[in-house]
Parts: structure tokens; C-alpha cells; sequence
């Protein structure tokens, strides 16, 4: 069961690779590979950094998402892109589960809580931004016109306080998966923002 | 004998990297360092990825290779240009081997032969994918001109194929060899290419 | 001790990834995740080649500086971008102190001394590198304008030899790390270069 969340969330990733791809002029090859590297590329972050083989590279399974992206946005790019709505909930369900399974998997590797839950919220934004850097242009996750990060730092600090608390069962990470979920969806709707990285107080301020 | 074919392609991934250091006006420290990052840096991220020291810090002779070809686009940068062609080859021939190497070694690892063609390809792409992450331009990967990835995948996923079913004598490597580095010069010379990320179905569709 | 100055350094590599964070409109999560990023990344690089757990997710401690450096931006950014002139001393400072500390660090490993002196160097410019790589513009590593690279390179080198000599007190580090760092003060007093990538002569040549 949580593989089969898991291969989801990598699905869902390697659509908006595939999408970038498309928009960007690359060939259906390129398409693949950046939606590979954008499903699987923050897990394999997290497990570099744990010092284990990637869980991609141990199990087949974890490359037919992205071929299934590839195929999917060859086939129906302006179907997908039109469905730009539903793509964001599902984003938002992968970032949920990422930040959660990987908050978890650094905790059952002996890290401390706060590096586990940093470690999760590197999961889960790190495949999108190497899709970024790897396509050339400005991450979305510093895109400041929605919360992103925050929602999977509030998820995975959860996680590891539970974990600390002793309070390891399924059933709170649903709860926790549900709560960044629904976050990220009115962050989305609401466009809740953080301020700026300078205060608004220097707003005529020019830095070179 | 290993060792010299695989110094080989270091030195001429890593020209490739000095002669856009050159392109950009970095100076000959610059030129050294990327040089040193296309040449090595799919090495790296391959061993990283299996858990072990880099060949290229076990060894320093790694370290002539990327000054050679600093110092000679330093001597005779146009020359070097002029020979785009010969460059091209000899980049295939780099392409060819670190595929095979990188898929072999990753099997001697114990990973499966599919993630192991999977890493074998990361290797070959992977360092002319960090020298244009790093020098700030969309990587020449995903260049739709002519296909790059295919022939590596292709020898790649035969040597896994041909280690599965007992085949690992070096004949049989220096033939797949042979075969990836004749199939990136056909691509070469008659433009071949895969669709586009997007059906050509699709061709008006503006993607936001 | 060496924490200490360890936490000094990443604070002021901190400071550099929220200033660029404002420059490009941001937000504050933004700046400090950038901030993490340059501060802790080229440890985070180091210990990954090394096949150890990074430093920063064992010590949480690593983790203040960035968010300081993130704050400080906010409440301060004019104040803190007119003091250019002392952050790069401090930044300097960061260089001279991480090339000694990670070369160390690989030579404790075992590693080979010439493969250790480039782990430093990597380990005191990737920081930076990162920094800009992810905010989509070309690395100040590769800006022609003062030699930064060098006296890493020369520090490193300096106590990778000290090392094979036998002379390994923490007197001898701290004599090379005040070099590394009067050196990069005057190479940006001084805007000390090296030549282009290209000879001279080729002035007029145009590399396409």
C-alpha cells in the first residue's frame, strides 16, 4: 500500500516534468528523463544523504510512472496541461505523502527529529526543483506567490514530534498526510503568502 | 587497459567543457573546474548512487586529464573548435564507453540490470548535464537536434540484457560498444531524430 | 571550537544565499532554504563523496545559522548589503576555514592527499556554487573579475602536503587558513586575475 502511494506520487511528479518537457521543445526522450528526475529525484536525494541505495534503483517498478507521464503528455499534452486544477491536487497529495515517508525513513534510519524532518521536506521539494535547474529556469518552489514549502515543513516537523512522543501508528500519518494535503490545496485557493525576504519596510531598497 | 579508455573519455568530455568555459569568458581556473565536473561528474554521481568512494578521488590520475584539456583550449582554443567534428566523434566514443562501464559496474554492485542500465546511462549523460546546470544553459540532453540518450539506453539495456543471460565476456562489451558509438555518429550525420515531448497532434497548443 | 567556527562560516555562506534571495523577490521561506543551502551545502557534497552521514543532519545546531542569516536579511536587508565590503571579508573567512576543515576531514578518511585537497576545494566553493546553480544564474565560482578558487586551492593543497609530511598540528592549519585568507582579501583588493579560458591571442576568435 504505501508503494503503491508512493508510485502515485512519483506519477503525478513526472506529469509536471513531462509538461515542462513539452512546453520547453524537448523530444519525447528528454520528456522521459525529466520526468524521471523529477519523480524519483528527491527520493534519491534523501537516500544519498541516508547513505542507501536508492529505493528507485532497488525496485523496477519505480520507472513506469515516468514512462507512463511521458506517454500520457505525448498523446494528450493540451488534455493534461487543461486539466492544470486536478494537477495541482494531485502535486499537493505527493508532496503531502513525500514529506511524510520521508520525514519517517530518515527517523527508522537513526537521524535526529529535526534533521528527519528537514530530510523530509528536501523529499518532497527536491525532484521539482532538479526538474527545475535541470530545465534551465527559476525553481518553483521560490516562487513566492503561494506557500509550498510550508505546509511540508509543518507536515514533517508533525511527524517527528509524534515520533518522539512515541506516537508512531498509521493512523497519524494519515491525519498528518491530510492536514499538508489540505494546506497546500488553500494555500492554492487562497494564495496564503509568507512576506518577501526583505521586509516590506525596504521596498524602495535597490540590491545589487 | 580499462583505466586508459576510461581516461580517454575524461579527457574529451571534459574539452567539451573547457571549450564552453571559454564561450562564456570564465578564466582558465574555470575552464579547469568544469572541465573537471563534465569529465568526472557522471562518475561521481554514479558511485554516490552506489554507495561508494568515487573512483576518481581513489585515483589521481583522474586530475590529468581535465588540466590537459584546459590547457590546451588555453594554447589553441579555435584550433580546438575548428575540430568540431573530430570532438563530436570522440565525445561519442566517450558516450559509448561510460555507458558500458557504468552499467557493468553498477551490476557487479548487485543492482538489478534494469536500474543498472539506468545508471549506466546516468553516468554517461550525467557529466555533460552538470557542466550546463552549471554554466547556466539549458543542457545540450535535452537538445531535440539529434538523439543523444537513445543510443546510450540502447547499449546500456544490452549489456544488462547480455549479463543476464550469462554473456560477460569483454568481446561482448567491446561489440555493444562499437554498436552505440556507430549508432551517435549515424545520429550525427543524418540528423536523426525521436517526436517531439508533445504529438505533433498537439502542434498549436500553447502550454502555460 | 572548530564547531564554533564551523557555524561562523555557515552563517556568513548564509548571508549570501538571503541577500541573493531578496535580490530576486523571494519570500522569507525562500531565503531560508537558500540560505540552508549555501551554508551547509558544500559539507552536505563532502560527506556524500566521503560516505558519511553529512554533518549538518547530525548536529542541529547547523541549522541556526541559516535561519539568523534569513532574519537578519529581513529586518536589515539595505543595512546588510551596504555592508558588502565586510561580508566578503567574511566570506573569506567561510573559504579559508571550510577548505582546511574538509580537506582534513578526507584525509581522516583516507583518502589519498591529492584527492583530499580537492574535496576541500569543493567543499569551500560548492556552498556557493549551489547558491546560484538553484537561483538560475551563473556561478560567481566562474566570475573572471578576482581569483576566489585559487586560494582555496592553495590552502587546500598546503595542508594536504603538511599532512604527508607529518605535520598535522592545529598550528599549521590555523598559519594556512590565515594565508587562504589574506590571500582572497587581496585578490579582491587587488581584483588579482588569471587569464581567460582562451589564450590572448585568440581575442577575436568566435566559438559558436
Amino acid at each position: 500500500m504505501p508503494l503503491v502511494l508512493d508510485l502515485f506520487g512519483v506519477f503525478f511528479f513526472g506529469v509536471s516534468g513531462s509538461l515542462l518537457a513539452a512546453r520547453r521543445g524537448f523530444d519525447i526522450i528528454g520528456s522521459l528523463l525529466l520526468a524521471g528526475l523529477t519523480g524519483i529525484g528527491g527520493g534519491i536525494i534523501r537516500d544519498v544523504i541516508l547513505g542507501q541505495i536508492p529505493t528507485a534503483f532497488a525496485n523496477p517498478f519505480y520507472f513506469i510512472p515516468p514512462a507512463v507521464a511521458a506517454l500520457l503528455v505525448f498523446l494528450l499534452a493540451p488534455g493534461v496541461q487543461r486539466m492544470r486544477r486536478p494537477l495541482l491536487v494531485f502535486d499537493a497529495a505527493g508532496l503531502a505523502l513525500f514529506c511524510i515517508t520521508g520525514t519517517l525513513k530518515a527517523l527508522e534510519s537513526g537521524m535526529n527529529p529535526f534533521a528527519s524532518a528537514l530530510l523530509g521536506v528536501t523529499s518532497a521539494v527536491g525532484g521539482g526543483l532538479l526538474r527545475d535547474v535541470v530545465a534551465n529556469r527559476t525553481p518553483e518552489l521560490f516562487n513566492p506567490r503561494d506557500i509550498y514549502a510550508v505546509p511540508a515543513m509543518l507536515g514533517a516537523g508533525l511527524i517527528a514530534w509524534l515520533w518522539t512522543i512515541g506516537m508512531t501508528s498509521g493512523v497519524w500519518q494519515l491525519v498528518v498526510a491530510a492536514i499538508v494535503f489540505l494546506l497546500r490545496l488553500l494555500a492554492l485557493t487562497f494564495h496564503w503568502k509568507v512576506p518577501k525576504a526583505m521586509g516590506p519596510w525596504h521596498r524602495d531598497a535597490k540590491l545589487h
